[in-house]
């Protein structure tokens, strides 16, 4: 590497740190200020990919699609934690809210979502990320995978099975990776978790029980469009639900269900979920006699829980998949309980980036591919049959 | 109150502690002889029902029936810390066990099963406890009522909810007193979360949702009359997935039932479960749009865990219902999370005892009276019937 990359590599992180502010990002401007300089010791403890940061030329490059709260507030911050991915490109429908935010981060490429197609003719994109409202994931990703591109789309995958069987197969003719944005896969707090389950450390797995409530607040502008069905695709289950339902097959070692039963539990006569559903809890049955169970609400104060109970010992955490701070209680007999405290910042969106940027460029099938994400569609389709019909268990 | 009456008294309970050894009962011990003494300042706070302990002459008399592991190791020693009873009599199969337990208390009236019906001609019997297994529950406790004693008689009431009638229609008869005892309602832990809850601490409760696991040891005697449908009556819903079923309906503001479904989860192969469920997994709706749901095992390390989620917070309680130190996390939104921890001793037992006996004394209805165990008793068998018929929600 010569000298004289090392300097605008330096140069260019500074002033993207600077831009940014270091009154606004804190610590983190701290670590990417750190991170320009060189190879930090804790590099592979933080993202488990590799030690060294590449050089920013040498960075996976990245559009983001949708300029919404969350791509905002978290995935284009964690572009800067990021150690193979840098931002090139926005695709947005408020110009002027893509131009901010293209200066405040340094990118100079700006698409809206009719030129978006053109992404196809720009050298300057390896990866597209999906950030919309989930009705229009499908169309997207296939524009994006059509255009060439690599795509990372946010959960849940699409509004249905057959979407998500459509852009599947369209990265599959396009020859290009597709992954579904499962933060909580790069989140050490949940890998750990998922390592102790697989080494035994709670026995024979017996039971999964996850809760997620939250309120939505329909005055709150980035809630309106999950309760709009033509938008979210479904209701708490498709949005919030939903990381139990991935949370239990993470740490599921047996993962093969074979049927599920649920009930809605909709709040009556809530004119928040006209269109759709406010709650719902569901159960799965599993090959090897595990058993799998989630309470999904967009009706009740926010609780985030996973239990991991098996013969040899539990796992309680809570909460279980939250941005940051998660803990858990484990419980194994004739031993202490291990309080397990993530005391500081997770940094499972800079580790999703990262690990996605790396199945890109060596064009290998990603952590969190789209048949995860066909997966959980499918089931909550099958979860909702089950409630539409009254609660009998349904096969998947 | 005439001084030789309490030098009686002082004397007696002197003599009771001295006869269990004080390297036994560690603070038990100095709490009973601090009660002897006269009336304590947390008299009242221990359990809720009168600030002064009776002197003893004037105590609701007991007879112990069976006495197994659970009667030893927690009823028996609970009378010592008791303010309105005492135990006067043993019933057991047993003549060694009864013999060595009533030297140790100062119990003077031995009883057979043969000849248990001869309480009916005992004066120094007010109340006869039933701790036998599940399948002799029915049978003692109408031969009690029988005798014109009041019964309080151990969870789970009975065999079947047939029985459960039977016993209510005896009590009726006799114009006795029947309760079921459930401790967890004279827990002073409990007691609070169900006002915290009464009082809308957590807004409109959405969700109850419990856990209750423990490994079932056939090496171990007490727990093998459990494995036996004949004794146990049912399987581990019916020994340890009641205090979740109960407990949820202990803290729910709405106990209207409208259906439940469930499914078995015991272990495939497990030659433990040849006679009764190894697991069941339920859940339950009522009438104001609230749901509850239960997982129960018999084949898994333990879980004791309750949480009630509502609009405005959630309650968490883990351990939930065990003999000591329950535990909770409150959390309501725009507060600080705030742990109850009762690190003291639960005086459950003991409370659950007085409050017995005063219903007993004036003849008025116990806290959980036989229509509680019979309400618990047709819903498992409820939960039992939607799981044979493959885990279709039924009504109750």
């Amino acid at each position: 590497m010569k000298d004289t990359e090392l300097s605008r590599r330096d140069l260019l992180n500074a002033a993207r740190v600077g831009a940014l502010g270091a009154a606004t990002i804190g610590s983190l401007g701290a670590q990417v200020a750190a991170a320009a300089t060189g190879p930090q010791p804790h590099g592979a403890g933080l993202f488990g990919i590799e030690a060294l940061p590449d050089p920013l030329a040498r960075r996976v490059r990245w559009a983001v699609v949708g300029l919404g709260n969350f791509a905002v507030g978290q995935m284009i911050p964690a572009f800067l934690q990021a150690q193979h991915a840098r931002i090139t490109a926005f695709v947005s429908g408020n110009p002027g809210k893509a131009a901010d935010l293209a200066a405040r981060y340094g990118v100079t490429r700006l698409y809206s979502y009719d030129t978006f197609d053109q992404i196809a003719h720009d050298p300057e994109v390896d990866c597209v990320y999906i950030a919309l409202p989930v009705g229009l994931h499908a169309e997207f990703t296939i524009r994006a995978l059509k255009a060439g591109k690599h795509v990372l789309c946010e959960k849940p995958m699409a509004s249905t099975s057959a979407e998500c069987r459509a852009m599947i197969a369209a990265a599959q003719s396009a020859g290009r990776q597709l992954g579904v944005a499962y933060r909580v896969h790069f989140d050490p707090f949940n890998i750990a978790a998922a390592d102790m389950i697989k080494a035994g450390d709670f026995g024979t797995v017996r039971h999964l029980i996850a809760e997620n409530c939250l309120e939505i607040d329909p005055a709150y502008p980035p809630h309106v469009w999950r309760l709009t069905r033509a938008l979210g695709g479904g209701g708490s289950m498709f949005d919030y639900g939903i990381y139990g339902l991935n949370g239990c097959l993470m740490m599921a070692p047996d993962t093969t269900p074979i049927d599920v039963s649920a009930i809605y539990t909709t709040p009556r006569g809530d004119t928040r979920f006209a269109q759709v559903e406010g709650g719902v809890q569901w159960r799965m049955r599993f090959a090897g006699g595990m058993t799998a169970q989630g309470t999904s609400s967009y009706a009740g104060a926010h609780v985030n829980r996973l239990l991991v109970a098996g013969t040899g010992g539990s796992l309680a955490m809570d909460p279980a998949n939250v941005y940051d701070r998660n803990r858990a209680l484990r419980r194994r007999p004739k031993e202490p309980d291990l309080v397990i405290d993530t005391v500081a910042s997770q940094p499972q969106f800079a580790g999703q980036i990262d690990g996605f940027s790396l199945a890109a460029r060596d064009n290998v099938p990603h952590r969190t591919p789209g048949e995860m994400g066909l997966r959980d569609i499918t089931l909550i389709e099958a979860i909702y049959r089950s409630a539409d019909a009254g609660g009998a268990p349904v096969k998947v």
